[in-house]
């Protein structure tokens, strides 16, 4: 029912392309994952994601539960019934959420008790009852329940985050109740590299189908991010995906794909579309600037997106100045489209031993400004 | 480049079957026409207009001129493809939303000095301007500026409004510039038969390519509309197009075609789907109601639009209930659809002399209240 095949290495660098198999169908690698919070991609629909070339999807378990709850989209027949998508789902542990969102009450070696950022309800999330939600959930990638703490943190606060994390995994795998969702470990530590290993060891004593890298681009810099995934790397199995959570960037995604990394996650193309900031390959147009009022030129030259086929960058200045919702919808499905463009290009360069070639192609790689103006 | 043809007449009713070539395109009447106030049907991108079976829209000279001008739209090649819709446009002469929205300063025989409901600053608009404004916006059919009562009103004033916007028509059609777009004349004089009879008599020595029926829907009630409109129609040449502005109500829209109307336009579908209102031949389903949590019923059984191809109620209820944007989009083209899909209908029934069968298909065309539920 799962497959996942390393197809192509890149000889210059860690970079890997490969395909997943999943029952609701296969995914390429490196793959970026858009996120659905509370089960819709923001704006978007299921038929327009599809267009923009997203093959798989994230939804939070944290939000899920809170509302609808695991139990009523189960009782709709699961995630994908629910939401009127077709092709492959990943739904986090609820951890990163709880610990960011809610307000906690009490947190142990059991779990966590916290309240409900919607109506302040006591709520209690911890190993086994993040396994069922995510059972009820019906995902086809699930995640282990991890502890997330804020960078910077103490030694002794990553160190207990790591515990925490690997007791979970463990109960979390023996809770794990159907066959047909895969289930990945979540690698904490920190910036720590002596804590990010012995993490990663101990999941993969526990044995998962695949890894992830938890607790990064939650406050630290780029650099320091590519060196706690530069040395991790090494640790985690070749032939199991990696994912890389939260991120990122397009200069992180090119970055931590040549570190190796399978599989990313992050809400940058909806979110920065709503505000009115369009991605293209040379850096990021203020879609409300006055410089935009005259333009006929599309968001970006060459684009194959449903927005860039009939939509001037005019047009598009005028729907963000009148607050009319067309606008973020339209720049949304053009950002999730640049995603998977710079996504899909990476994965024809790697083969061709050309990975580097993307510096030229997409310039914006290189910048460190998530709103250095093309 | 212009034609319009009635093909069928309805021996039973004034109803009648028609088609109207465009320099865009051809639609069928009677035929729906939904509103692009800033030149965006809210939320709903051309693309998924087409696929309710939308066939020709509008857009607000008013809005349109306040932000971004007419002039910034010309420079864009017109309305057309400054907003990617290909098909037919109206857009309505401005009179309406001025006596509506904006803060009259002055009014006389000239025309109107209003300020911006936007940001208050002062500006003109007569039979000359909103002319020359809608040439340059490029809509295949544009509206002679008129002045538009609210209800009730003495017959005094609706005695000058007659003669106020008998005069601006004539001078609107002395202005007019293009030869690739219709001018229509509207109609007012209130619920005064003698008056709007006035009024559609002096309007067609004029000579209009179609006569619209302005200041309907305004305040007054259905069966109000219904007399005045009933007993106006004979006097309206039968060649020409014959339009009701801002109606309406699916009531409103069975018991006007069968008085002879083959255009309409109203905000109702895109108001009421951002509003949680879904139309259903039954009767409207308010989709923040709990009953809907659990229903795995798409909105209308049998209904071809993208939304119940997909979406449960219960999902749709969810989105609502989460804030999410993607909840007025799929509701509104829900609610598109079905207005086209009565509109159709009424096109299929009337050569079949079995229109009145419309009351049993869709029951909702009995109700007199915009919020019974299904």
């Amino acid at each position: 029912m799962f497959l996942f095949d390393v197809l192509h290495r890149d000889g210059r660098s860690r970079a890997r392309v490969g395909r997943v198999v999943t029952p609701h169908g296969a995914f390429d690698t490196p793959a970026f994952m858009p996120v659905g919070t509370a089960g819709a991609i923001k704006g978007v629909t299921p038929r327009q994601l599809a267009g923009t070339g997203t093959q798989i999807m994230l939804a939070n378990t944290y939000h899920l539960q809170l509302r609808p709850t695991a139990e009523v989209v189960a009782g709709f027949g699961g995630l994908h019934r629910f939401i009127g998508w077709e092709g492959p789902i990943l739904t986090d542990s609820g951890g990163y959420q709880v610990f960011s969102l809610a307000k906690i009450n009490a947190i142990d070696e059991e779990g966590v008790e916290f309240r409900s950022h919607i109506d302040g309800a006591l709520l209690r999330l911890d190993a086994e009852t993040a396994t069922r939600i995510q059972n009820q959930l019906g995902a086809d990638i699930i995640m282990a329940f991890d502890q997330c703490p804020p960078l910077p943190c103490a030694r002794a606060t990553a160190e207990l985050a790591v515990e925490r994390t690997v007791g979970w995994a463990k109960r979390c795998r023996a809770a794990h109740a159907r066959t047909d969702q895969w289930m990945f470990g979540i690698v904490q530590g920190g910036l720590d590299h002596g804590l990010r290993r012995r993490c990663a060891e101990r999941l993969i004593e526990i044995g998962f189908d695949g890894y992830a890298v938890g607790g990064l681009s939650v406050g630290e810099s780029h650099e320091e991010m590519v060196e706690v995934l530069g040395r991790l790397e090494p640790v985690l199995p070749v032939d199991r995906p990696r994912y890389l959570m939260g991120v990122g960037m397009p200069r992180d995604l090119y970055a931590c794909v040549r570190l190796g990394v399978d599989m990313f996650d992050c809400v940058l193309p909806t979110r920065n579309g709503r505000n009115a900031y369009a991605f293209t390959a040379s850096g990021v147009l203020r879609m409300r600037n006055e410089v935009h009022r005259l333009s006929a030129e599309p968001l970006e030259a060459g684009c194959d997106c449903e927005t860039c086929g009939r939509f001037s960058r005019g047009y598009l200045r005028h729907l963000f100045m009148s607050g009319e919702m067309l606008g973020p919808v339209l720049t949304s499905i053009h950002n999730l489209r640049f995603f998977q463009r710079l996504m899909g290009r990476m994965r024809d360069l790697i083969p061709r031993g050309e990975l580097g070639r993307i510096g030229e192609e997409f310039p914006v790689v290189q910048s460190d400004n998530r709103n250095d103006e093309a």
